[in-house]
């Protein structure tokens, strides 16, 4: 099985660790517009070789389109264009990896060659990019969300399916636009409230050193996923807008409850509020 | 050197862990409201011994207030009464471990026994709580904050140096009313972020299913504090409730300014917040 990969970041680079370790792929063309990270994927052995968008379409039987929402909102038509060319008998498979679906699945819709697309968002990751991030087990036994598969061919989704299982991931199905109400609740709104505590600590800790001092384990953990990456984010916060928009609006309803709990010194109401926020206990350990 | 440790929770007990594995204390008397807890410490041989409060504070050379702030404040001034009765010449000291700290030395700012109080915060904790929760090596490495110390005595000063060096913690010193701000933002603020994200999403996610299969590292990272404990957060978020609304105000501003940005498509925008943002990376690693 000949893999492709195109962006090799942490996601698109711990791919393909996982698939040569597991012999799910023979052999791995990395496609990447970024001088500096191709090299080093070439040295970490990532990849087998670097090709252009073209050819890694034309010769591999899977490509992951593993680039940031905006840029892979373009490029999937455009693989599917190259797909086109081989007539109906094509048999090669895109998928991508994004963390927004809609407007992905929205872009190909009509396309003629819609089949060969298969919508998935592996559920992993780390604060870190590029592909010194890379790391093997980074999908080890987490949830693998494939949406629309209504509209790919069979065979297509089977065939990734058991890319996932490589992968030792969980698949879990739903609709592209459940998937962007899911995650706008459960990941995008964990990233901006992140950034939003960064911003206020650096607002008011000029003294950076104060903030390294007294630092708690808590702290830093709420405040780990403000490292992420712009180029990743910006476009998820862009395409996911609406339903980010309508979590953001519940989470700042949720704070000024607090504000105004705090403001009355109304302890019980204090205690009301996180006595329900704990019953997130049930659900994460 | 006999140690009283009151309140055998997370910190209290951890301490006694601690401080008997340094050979700090000979012995460790404990003092438990809480009947389960008590018989509990005192099966996991946390403590030697349970007693009330002013037998534990007339025998102890030191007693450690670890009870939360709400009830700390009311404490401290009684434990300084005990040792009023034994005159001029007591040699007890009494420390506390609230993270709220100007409540803590305004409660006492006028008692006779003033100098017989260090007030101190070791910056370390879980979200988990009560006896079970102690743990060895809690402390180690981190900072703990000193308030006021000008007030105290300084033969007592060194002495809870010492003890704080046994659990190889970092000495910081500030006043009172700076610690509550620091604290505020760098901790607090974390705490009601968390419980707000939760209370969020559980509206949202009706079916905890989907929380558990789709929550990715970053979510449970984000919202791991809203486990805590209600008895401990009402009375920080109270006593420290000027402070923690300045900071809560901020934060509403800086996610009312990614909610804008979004709303707008203003890509440039959204991209500046998260690149400031990121410059957290500097300073927590």
């Amino acid at each position: 099985m000949k893999v492709a990969v195109v962006g090799l970041g942490l996601i698109g680079g711990s791919m393909a660790i996982e698939l040569r370790r597991k012999h799910f792929a023979d052999e791995i063309i990395g496609v990447e517009n970024d001088r500096l990270n191709a090299e080093a994927a070439l040295k970490m052995s990532l990849v087998d070789r670097i090709e252009d968008l073209d050819t890694a379409a034309a010769e591999s039987d899977i490509l992951v389109i593993a680039v940031p929402v905006g840029a892979a909102v373009k490029m999937l038509p455009h693989v599917l264009d190259i797909y086109a060319r081989e007539g109906k008998d094509c048999n090669r498979t895109v998928i991508d990896v994004c963390s927004v679906k809609e407007a992905m699945v929205r872009s190909v819709h009509y396309h003629p060659m819609r089949s060969r697309y298969v919508s998935t968002h592996p559920m992993a990751g780390t604060e870190y990019s590029g592909p010194w991030a890379a790391m093997p087990g980074l999908f080890d036994g987490r949830a693998c969300i494939f949406c629309n598969t209504e509209e790919s061919d069979n065979r297509a989704v089977r065939l990734i399916e058991k890319l996932y299982d490589a992968l030792n991931m969980r698949p879990i199905y739903m609709n592209a636009s459940n998937h962007d109400v899911h995650t706008a609740y459960i990941s995008h709104i964990s990233h901006v409230t992140s950034f939003a505590l960064a911003l206020t600590v650096l607002d008011k800790e000029k003294d950076e050193r104060h903030i390294f001092d007294l630092a708690s384990g808590g702290f830093s953990s709420t405040v780990r996923l403000a490292k992420s990456n712009a180029d990743m984010w910006v476009p998820i916060l862009s395409q996911n807008r609406d339903n980010v928009l309508q979590v953001i609006n519940t989470y700042i309803d949720k704070m000024q409850q607090f504000r105004d709990a705090i403001d009355a010194g109304d302890e019980d109401a204090i205690r009301s509020l996180i006595e329900q926020a704990n019953k997130i206990k049930r659900i994460i350990r």
